[in-house]
């Protein structure tokens, strides 16, 4: 059976180890179609070519979760398919537009190993990297993830912890290029609220909430090709005592999906800073999320200004029920109800004088 | 908690207020993939670029109630966010084609007002118009909606209720430009039904019948960006002791596909002149429909007439169990398995002499 | 009520017949993209434009089976919607690649009837034939399926029974044209085994597994407008006793996704040599498979080789559980968690000197 195959454990990953994902996947409007019936997205940059034309772009961009998740999936079955558990996100920057039509190569390099004390697993940090077919950068980001040894007994190297950053300086931040007409993003969102109008601190409860669907999640992460099997072998996991869990990515996508009302304006995701999949979400668990504004971090830039956001996702609650706690505590901080906390930094326009 | 979008109540509208809903939507190929597969639309104009072209277009338009669907979705966040209830259509009227890559945009202007006895709520009449990205209508459409007050004290006009046309006249219906060699559709769908074999009276139990899964109509419903809660917040649904609602528009998709069978050569929908959502559909409901032909409505053209047609669909029964009340009695008239009573005209081709 | 449509049962079928299905239709990368979303399918030849061209094709072709599936769907309204069951599949042969934008139309002829002995139905036995916009024939295939009499009564002629290959030569074989350069897959897969590689007797045991949702194989099925009421009318089959059963071409398309890892450089589908939906899928259960190589047909070429081979689906057991009984014993030789029979051949790469 040597063809049975396995993934990568613990053991087989060594830091320097530069891995090439199987296969480039080219993304289209259909699967633009697909992620909106999937999440209700009504982000305005990827509603209509007008709007995008009227903002100054040539066409709609693919919507930024889209990309995350479709290059995300292909790093799966390399790095996560023995998998206990997705620990965090790191410095996942957006560098660049992606368009219908677009092919997504992804590459990732080990950057960091851990075993734990109980040698049964260790962590593993990666940097990856997606690139279009014209070989540019268009997202970077670090994960780390806790993976079963294959033979408990194998011999490991010393800890290799990366140093990360907590936020993506202003200076890495890639935003697209907009001239004043970016400003008239007002007019096809109805909406008024610019940079200018959030403040650093300020909460915005989003009034939707979405039920999870089992179709929802499998349609979605069968889209991304990510093949992580606690996904879709409900047989093993019942056997197991478990169910299947919807993928972290999907309730990403759905938070920032919601987060539309209250944010109408945001033109796209600058970065990801670092993100915690809190507690699991199953099918049949309705979402909603509330987002507290950290930081209003300046671009430099005339027409276009940045939020860092922190978005909770919550489930079987209202978004009124979410606690912001102090940043950094970690999981233990959340009551057993939130399943997201997302720090991230988006582009919105600036009023400006 | 400013940015807490809540929606408009009762009290917000005024008649002659104007409304532009955000955000113009360009419709693909992608999008009618996802159509077909919610609702196993065979629509013969929409399902081949070769037969399209056969019948004298330049290539397949979008099915009509993709259209209808996506345009009704924007006008939710302004208009039905706080609604109790869906109550009635009138003058819908299909205008233009609409292509793959052809960007929707909607308003809606307020025509009536009624506070109702309770002050509780009250109805808001809207005409709304979806036009295309050259400005084009493709789609007008009158609704009332019972939308709920926010403050059950709050002072309201008098009552204005605008007079509708019960149907939409032949004279303001319109069709596609089509030649002789419109007739061809019947080597397409291999049926020779063309619009002299129809009958004023006669009855079509269409075959077919679809369960509604969840996933089904949250996919559909949030391809339309129609934001609802009542269709995707079950445990804001439950908490009331409820449950997910299937939105309406899907169900008449659901009926339009299902009616296919007996209604093969059918070219495309010119007008839905009135509509009930006579009882709720829920996940797990079988949908299935008949339809009779209410009057035979001649174009004044050579190669196309019009068939107005009176579809009623039912749940968890055959199409043979449906009962076709006097018209105008209204929901009182319908048991309670019935989910839909539509009026509605369509094109098909003449046989001519 | 002439226009309830009932398709056709035994004792209307003629031998000679040619039936031509309603409607053409045209496939897209939207259809793609819902494909990849319904069954996870990761075929390199499908994932990526660049991959395409670097394996010298001009673009990615569509998914074989997305095509098998819709031509397939398009012969159910005339040929099998009164059937008790699909019987079986030969000389299914794949004979060009269909792109997206390509248009199929699909005949059949009726080459053989068999009035079981009960007189209650009997087999038809039709060879479909689907052709692009070109006239080019795209795919054949023959199949057998079980149909209802309307009359019991009606008199039926003589068995004609066809001969049929129980496996399609090589030499009528259909494979794309390619040079040398399709050895590059290894590097878009990340894996090298090639057709040497492959022995005859080997077995791969595919280590995914995947959890059918209801609204999964309803949307597939839809998708491929496929209007087989067993698959869609919960109410009907729960008052028989039953329940929805998923369209068998759902789990064909599940195991050739599932078959992705350890057969990674498959290039596409050839042909159908047979085929078994041994016993029925129910949404809920999961599906695994296993394939045995069961021979290495040679083509003549270079470049590319081929590979007979049978996976056998099961549901609720991992592949470990398959076992592969003598070919030819049918059903009887499966236990009743096998769900899927099928005997295939693909072109993979060869290494060459």
């Amino acid at each position: 059976m040597q063809k049975h195959r396995t993934g990568n454990f613990f053991e087989d990953f060594r830091v320097g180890m530069r891995l090439r994902h199987a296969t480039p996947r080219t993304l289209t409007e259909g699967d633009r179609s697909l992620y909106i019936g999937l999440t209700g997205s009504r982000a305005a940059l990827g509603s209509a070519d007008t709007c995008a034309a009227q903002l100054g772009l040539s066409r709609r961009p693919l919507e930024d979760l889209l990309v995350f998740n479709t290059a995300f999936g292909k790093t799966v079955p390399d790095i996560s398919l023995n998998a206990v558990a997705n620990l965090g996100y790191a410095e996942v920057r957006f560098l660049a537009h992606v368009w219908p039509g677009d092919t997504l190569a992804v590459e990732s390099e080990v950057i960091g190993l851990k075993e734990n004390s109980s040698r049964r697993n260790g962590v593993v940090y990666v940097r990856s990297t997606a690139r279009n077919q014209h070989g540019q950068e268009v997202l970077t980001w670090i994960r780390w993830v806790m993976v079963h040894k294959r033979d408990h007994g194998a011999a490991c190297g010393p800890a290799e912890v990366p140093a990360t950053e907590p936020v993506v300086p202003a200076a890495r931040l890639w935003h697209g290029d907009h001239g004043p007409a970016v400003r008239e993003i007002c007019g096809l969102t109805g909406v008024d609220d610019l940079w200018e109008d959030y403040a650093t601190g300020e909460r915005i409860d989003h009034p939707g909430a979405m039920t999870v669907n089992d179709s929802d999640h499998s349609i979605a992460t069968r889209l991304y090709q990510n093949t992580a099997r606690a996904h879709f072998d409900g047989f093993a996991m019942a056997a197991a005592g478990g169910q299947r869990l919807v993928y972290g990515g999907h309730v990403i996508s759905l938070c920032k999906a919601l987060s539309y009302d209250g944010l109408e304006n945001a033109l796209s995701i600058l970065a990801i800073n670092g993100g915690s999949h809190v507690n699991p979400t199953y099918a049949g668990d309705t979402i909603a999320c509330a987002t507290q504004v950290l930081d209003k971090p300046g671009l430099g830039l005339a027409h276009v200004g940045a939020l860092r956001l922190r978005t909770i996702g919550i489930k079987n609650a209202p978004a009124a029920a979410v606690v912001f706690p102090p940043a950094g505590e970690g999981k233990a901080a959340h009551p057993a109800n939130v399943v997201l906390d997302l720090d991230y930094t988006i582009a919105i326009p600036r009023r400006g004088r």
